[in-house]
């Protein structure tokens, strides 16, 4: 409830993660089994990454469009890896009509059976590339770079907010190339745009590269992933990024005529992030007080709360704290802002003491938190206190008012700073190289984290260190310095180390 | 095809339509019946309009969030007239799970059948209100002022792309009042907000007022709506605000405690607008030559084309209209623009003609077109041109392009004008004020438009009238002047004359 603290790190991790969805009032479990209601405050998350993100795709020449919602069942059997990765997690529509029963209220009406039975978009690569088959007819037509903004379902059993639902929001890119290399070109340049998100926006460090044929997506020729470390040192995959090769023109049939006038299938990609990113954001920097969000992403990126007892003193407060809000809004224009002016947002909540109310905006995560009270309207200035440290600055002699906005910003960009190297030296604290499996399997359970070791290559070998050990290939890391080797297990040769880790 | 023309208004009015639907790049059906795909200059259309409505949405003390897409059967049989309303357009899971089938391919796995099937929502309040059962307590949880941004389902038997289509995008505002009065407020303030986004931005002039109980939204107290004529005179309903009452906080049992200790069912609200309004968009101001986009909610509000036929005419022209185009993105910011600058684009599509160039953004709506060729560059100089009157402007001497940017502001401004007053004028002219029902039965064929005439209020005549000439009242309007008098059909007494029109 509302005052009591939330459950620490040390005493539960899985406790106080959902502690803070459901007190910094990000989401909650519906009704429906495994589809999640998206809180205000959580929406207003993905709302920044989405304006973040949408703007980096637009720059990057795509467009956004709609595709249907609900796909016919035939079309999951034209693509057999799709077919095969996605059946078991699919809802089936069956009738289209509801009708009341006297006494019994409302049935399905048996008479609106559907002839063929429609499912609900797990992923959209098949009824895009039907859609493409009309588009696509010359070299001309191509590039083809769409995102879509969507929701999508895929029924799992075990649930966790955020991090894995039924119901999830995403976007998905569905691009169409002329020729092999291009659609690799843009397979790795979303890639890049999704760790510059990850680590200059959400101020997450990520590994990156290519997924293993095991844990690549069902349908691609390879897949490109993004990896963060959670706080309990188990991987979460982020985002990623898969290069389709013709699989899905030849599929549905999709052909252009290049060129040199000859016919040939074109070449797909497919990438997304999705709502899952509140749970990485979540886990990658909060604390035990609460969320913390960084500045970036932050809905409300400074409060100011007006305190004081007295009427009057509240009216003073009160004033001083809405010019200080103005001036903030007023300051030019920056791309750090996200949005056109920083967030902030001015706290006259008096009923409540301020302890309450400071503690309130801690577990929110909102980044810089001013304080106006009696003694600083005296003096015309503020206290700052910034949400990754603790302490406050101006407790003696205040910041003074006309100081505060520029002081405001640097400390937004000192916190944005801070947490991308605080996050990125716990994982480094919390990468181990290995060389003997024995070893690994050891530290793969404690000390626990990433783990870079070699790997002959084979799927075998995966599955064996999968089955033994719960861990997985987290992926074949581009931004580590690396080295050929032997592998850990069957001594086979190894070109490079991969990254071994347990996993959400 | 590309270069041909469109169907013209006079030839065949429906046709033309779907011309432009299709020739601007804005919709096409897809494969699933009754489901579109949003193509890129459409989807940039709502998204132009979802930035508009959202800011709106905010300014007025609402935030978004997410609700599940699937919704219990059991829910709906909870009130009653909603039950009634929507049951014969739900699109129903039963299963969820597909399977393998050796030599059948993919089938729906009987074993995964549903407990309780699951219905794709057509609307929110019913998930909503359930969820708002755990959100409000005590008055201090009120006003819950929430909009979500969403996909709805509703099985359409006659499906026309944008206007009636089985799944559509559209936001829905459901909120909760503490009072009555509190509900009713929002209910109004809602409705203007609609008003203005529809005559301001939209260009598109409406008359606003409640529906007629026959006309409500199944499970409010009274709706109120704006309504707005297109082309060929028929009206379309643009946006509805509805007052629920306390009927959802009863069907599902959501109660508060007031100020004064007392145990109270919340006041409620529902708004929505949807993808009908490109349809309403593009049936309010286009021509023959395509559609014509108010300069508030155009994708691409500028376009520049370079012209020239020798390579260094090209560069020439071409590095003429970047400069132009940075200079135009440097304006000042303001409000008009919708985004941050002037959406403005580039054409160096130099390998057609300039023809056929000039028609293609005709077509797509694009309010002012911009010509360089080698004549223009000579004198520093440029050609203009707005999408909705015949000319050019500078045809002779050409507009210095140290002064393009301000011209081209102002043109914005004066075409935004020009299509609110052209297409007021178009409907002022079509109304009509009619005494007795036969001039009524005979005028509503030709020459067709806005009724205003005299009705007792009573649901029995306006279904008469409804069967007799399938003609509706469309709302009881308050924004034109009136006066009491006696029901056409009756003779009975009548508070205000009403409109009634044929419509989507």
């Amino acid at each position: 409830m509302a005052g009591e603290k939330i459950t620490t790190r040390a005493q539960d991790y899985s406790q106080w993660y959902l502690d803070i969805v459901n007190r910094a009032g990000l989401a909650e479990n519906s009704s429906v089994r495994g589809c999640m209601v998206v809180k205000p405050h959580g929406y207003a998350l993905w709302e920044r990454m989405q304006a973040a993100l949408d703007r980096m795709f637009k720059e990057t020449g795509h467009v956004n469009a709609y595709f249907p919602l609900l796909i016919p069942k035939s079309y999951f059997a034209k693509e057999e890896q799709m077919a095969e990765g996605f059946a078991k997690e699919c809802a089936v529509v069956t009738h289209y009509r509801l009708k009341s029963v006297p006494g019994k209220g409302i049935e399905v009406d048996p008479e609106a059976k559907l002839e063929e039975e429609l499912i609900i978009r797990p992923t959209s690569e098949t009824i895009i590339w039907n859609t493409y088959k009309n588009w696509i007819q010359s070299w001309r037509d191509l590039p083809l770079l769409i995102n879509q903004w969507a929701n999508v379902l895929r029924w799992e059993m075990r649930t966790r907010l955020f991090l894995r639902t039924a119901e999830f929001l995403w976007q998905e890119g569905h691009t169409a190339h002329a020729t092999k290399a291009e659609a690799e070109e843009e397979t790795a340049k979303m890639l890049e745009v999704y760790r510059v998100f990850a680590e200059e926006w959400m101020a997450m460090p990520v590994l990156f590269g290519p997924k293993s044929e095991g844990q690549k997506f069902p349908g691609a020729e390879y897949t490109l992933c993004i990896e963060a470390m959670m706080q309990d040192k188990r991987a979460l995959q982020a985002g990623t990024s898969h290069f389709l090769g013709q699989n899905f023109a030849k599929a549905f049939e999709v052909m252009f005529q290049n060129s040199t006038g000859q016919l040939e299938h074109p070449w797909a990609t497919s990438w997304g992030v999705s709502t899952r990113l509140i749970g990485a954001l979540i886990m990658t920097h909060s604390d035990d007080q609460g969320l913390i969000a960084p500045p970036r992403i932050a809905p409300v990126q400074v409060v100011i709360c007006a305190l004081g007892k007295e009427a009057a003193e509240r009216e003073a407060s009160l004033s001083a704290a809405k010019q200080l809000a103005t001036a903030l809004k007023a300051l030019p224009r920056e791309e750090f802002f996200n949005f056109d002016t920083i967030a902030v947002k001015v706290d006259e909540d008096f009923h409540n003491t301020p302890g309450y109310r400071f503690n309130e905006w801690e577990l929110k995560g909102v980044p810089v938190r001013v304080e106006i009270g009696p003694k600083d309207v005296a003096q015309n200035a503020c206290v700052l206190a910034r949400r990754d440290q603790p302490g406050k600055e101006g407790k003696q002699f205040g910041i003074p008012l006309d100081q505060a906005p520029l002081r405001i910003v640097e400390l937004l960009k000192s916190i944005q700073a801070n947490l991308f190297a605080k996050a990125k030296a716990f994982r480094d604290a919390n990468t181990h190289t290995v060389e003997t499996y024995d070893d690994f399997r050891q530290k793969i359970e404690s000390p626990g984290g990433f783990f870079l070791a070699h790997w002959d290559g084979t799927r075998e070998t995966e599955d064996k260190i999968a089955a033994e050990t719960k861990a997985t290939i987290r992926c074949i890391p581009k931004n580590l310095p690396n080295e050929p080797g032997v592998c850990m297990v069957t001594g086979r040769p190894s070109a490079q180390r991969v990254v071994f880790a347990k996993s959400y």
